[in-house]
């Protein structure tokens, strides 16, 4: 082992705060019970270079109470979207922490439908979980005006047909896959956008971008991953108004077709391996022009 | 370290084969396509003494040749439902492995409901994967005869009231937890059924399994999970003649009443922390009488 | 949806209890305290008819009250070994539950190192967590007798040479695979052994244990996983005599020699894909003949 | 639904690339062989404008191409250290990709000990894996200066003494959590680091890293996690005068004191309950001053 020595440090960018905490909010003002099943994250920023430096903590909201606050304010406030609650948050704790300036908060909402009930309602107070996620993170420098961006992820969506990936660079040396015009394409959707509207109805642009990414998907041949991310930017965009862009992140869950001529079989586009690693990944960004 | 001595020993039990085959079926007789999505596991048993114990090889299937069959069958086979194919497999192994005599084959099949389309029909080939899982296992011990068992996993289900756990033992020196007639209810339903039919129609019974599972969850206050299991048991087979039992699983993921009469706030069941760990757990068959 | 009607049903095999506890014990008798970090699932069986029929709870241990007494039980008793603290538990549940008879604990023990301190015997009181896991399953019927297992998980090794899979059956239709008598073996150890003694020195008999797989795992050329698993069984049972029989379950974690010569380059066993599905998977008793 | 409508949108910041690619390497010019086992993200930048709007993949690699390439160049090169490996891969790409400009190179290598050998030296072809390890990543706009991080993950230590958390903020409305100047500090360390060097032994810089974060996390009382991490920079950093700045990730594992007192008895630092959810998080960055 090499020893330390002694040498001038300082703190740079820094933040603390807990994570992982588990909100379940009921709100029961009728039989027809709504709820709101999130996993949430705050991380404060400001003044806390006695803390690290000198092990000083005067002035400094424990982690705990920060967890206490997140049920308390639910309990209070929360009356809207997750992305109101977020900014509730964030304003409360540059209040209360005498050396908070800012920080973020991060949410992983839990989707929930109603199960069957007496009608094609759905039930009252009966919900089966569903896998896709909506996302939140909120930021702020001064807690009182705050940068919003929601999302989508593991909304997992395939189309068996109407997709290729021809016409690319073949002469390099390590090429060997061949060309296709018709496989399989497999994703799992994760979306994030930015707003351009100071506020807005956060649940319903969800339901819109979340609608259009289903449509679109499948309503053209897609010649790339690349080119079917750019639609699905195009489309959300135009049913969002109040979208300033939206990022997706694609993997290529890669349906590889099995090779049964080995066995004197032939595979019409029938058999396939999925295979789980490698994969391909695309990210991008989609803006108005 | 303390040195081993030699001694005799012998081969017990024993069985080997290829897991995570990741199988993909699309059945495309008709602009409709229909997929199968399944992960399969085989485990082959038989006459395999001197390859244990000698390292003799001969006659032995590689599991390189078992995932290739899985593929290949899928191919010649797997016309009807997935358990039907984990027979065709096995009937297969026992056929062309010189020293095979029977196995298990397990399958966990991924559901995917079609993505919206032109009309209220979902579209042609355009897929959305869903939460909940098929589970298969087939065994036999002679390539002829085989015992199959089916199941539901991944199946999250909560109701917000008409739910308590009470009347249990108070005295007893650890107890601390109070009595409740109101609280969340949520689990993960894990289902596992045995035939009493020689064949039948095994995507049906699933369905119908499915169904009944999510209808009777709401149906009943809920003195217990015990309770709870007892009847998703007892509807199931009422609904399902083919069944000669089912088995169930449930875990009762927690969800704790925060306490906010510190911060001088009521929680009226209304904010609630999602303990992760520990949970109750519970398991019992429930049989025909 | 089919409709459910009105069955006789009864109940079957059975058991409740808690999941997922996390116990951690600090034996702070000296300045050099010594550590246990143990997952505990209890599960109990006994007379729970009427809790699942009619939903009546009378005399049934909540598994709050299991959790509780896992804690309360650990201060008052766990001197010992890990195995040893489950015949403890058990025997409590059955004398405490008016309603119990029997159950199964099992324990997944999280292991830690001393992390340096001023000498080479390691700090008094830091830690560092290590990868392979000990784990115990302990069983009764009546709370005096007890049925224990013990074992090793996440045990992962593997070899660059010395290692082959020849001779294998060559002549069935879904044959591929080339024969090889230098290949990578790699694979992830999960063991369980039972007991020839009465009681023992559970935790020397897991040291001892766990130097032999160590140890055999590379003292001769492997010509299948299947015999490597054998040498491994013999030669844990030739250095614990107090093991009656010895469970392997070896996954064969595929490194697959990529195909360079595409590209005009060898691989002399030099480059590898590792393949993560699917796998040979590998499961076999080895008992004293 | 919400119908979309046509706007006008362009193509922002993208990427696109390979992920998940399991590269193993064995060192065999000896019979004492080294070994390199990395899990491999590449992601290109470059103008791939055309073919996200457009559809039109020419010029581009495919990322079955990219894949070929990280196993083709390993053979080649990859004579060093991941990093410079890295910096091999992004210099390629950039040359043999006509529409590539930059990009980056992400890898996490585990890390594996030999095994038990016929001395003290350890095994010469027999490994068995670690917990922790080691992260990179390498960035480039042009393919020919490179900006390189390295790393810790999985690093997961503890003590069961020497740490505290006192003096903070008590009059918030929602702080419960009572002072504390004896608990257990558990966590484990994600670190990544900038380099203040043109280049340097990595593998060197990485070993002396990881020892001092093992023996500093020990050296001192702990007032909170937020001086441990500050201190762990500072040692580090001394350790390290090729290293120019460093960050550190570090949870709270909570171990909380289990209340015994309602049963009667003592808890003197002894039974905790290890809570998975929610945690403290920390996050900062160490500079030189």
């Amino acid at each position: 082992m090499t020893e330390s020595v002694k040498v001038k440090v300082k703190l740079g960018e820094n933040n603390y705060g807990k994570a992982d905490v588990q909100l379940f909010k009921v709100y029961r003002g009728t039989p027809r019970h709504r709820i709101r099943d999130v996993n949430v994250r705050v991380a404060l920023t400001g003044d806390f270079g006695a803390a690290h430096k000198g092990g000083d903590n005067t002035g400094l909201l424990a982690t705990d109470t920060v967890r206490n606050t997140i049920y308390g304010l639910a309990k209070e406030g929360f009356a809207g979207s997750v992305e109101e609650f977020g900014q509730e948050l964030l304003a409360h704790f540059v209040r209360v922490g005498p050396k908070v300036t800012g920080g973020f908060a991060e949410f992983t909402e839990h989707l929930w439908e109603r199960l069957p009930g007496a009608d094609d309602q759905g039930h009252d107070h009966g919900f089966v979980r569903q896998m896709p996620k909506h996302t939140v993170r909120v930021e702020t420098s001064d807690g009182q005006s705050f940068k919003v961006t929601s999302g989508i992820e593991e909304l997992s969506v395939l189309k068996t047909t109407e997709s290729g990936w021809a016409g690319y660079l073949l002469d390099e040396r390590f090429t060997t896959l061949p060309e296709s015009t018709d496989r399989i394409m497999a994703t799992v959707v994760t979306a994030k956008w930015e707003y351009a509207a100071e506020t807005c109805d956060y649940d319903d642009v969800w339901q819109r971008a979340y609608d259009q990414v289903q449509r679109t998907f499948t309503d053209h041949y897609s010649p790339s991953l690349q080119h079917t991310l750019y639609r699905l930017g195009e489309a959300v965009l135009g049913a969002c108004p109040e979208m300033s862009r939206i990022w997706f992140q694609l993997p290529n869950r890669h349906h590889l077709k099995y090779n049964l001529e080995r066995f004197g079989l032939e595979n019409d586009n029938e058999i396939f391996h999925v295979d789980p690693e490698p994969y391909g990944l695309m990210e991008a960004w989609i803006e108005r022009a």
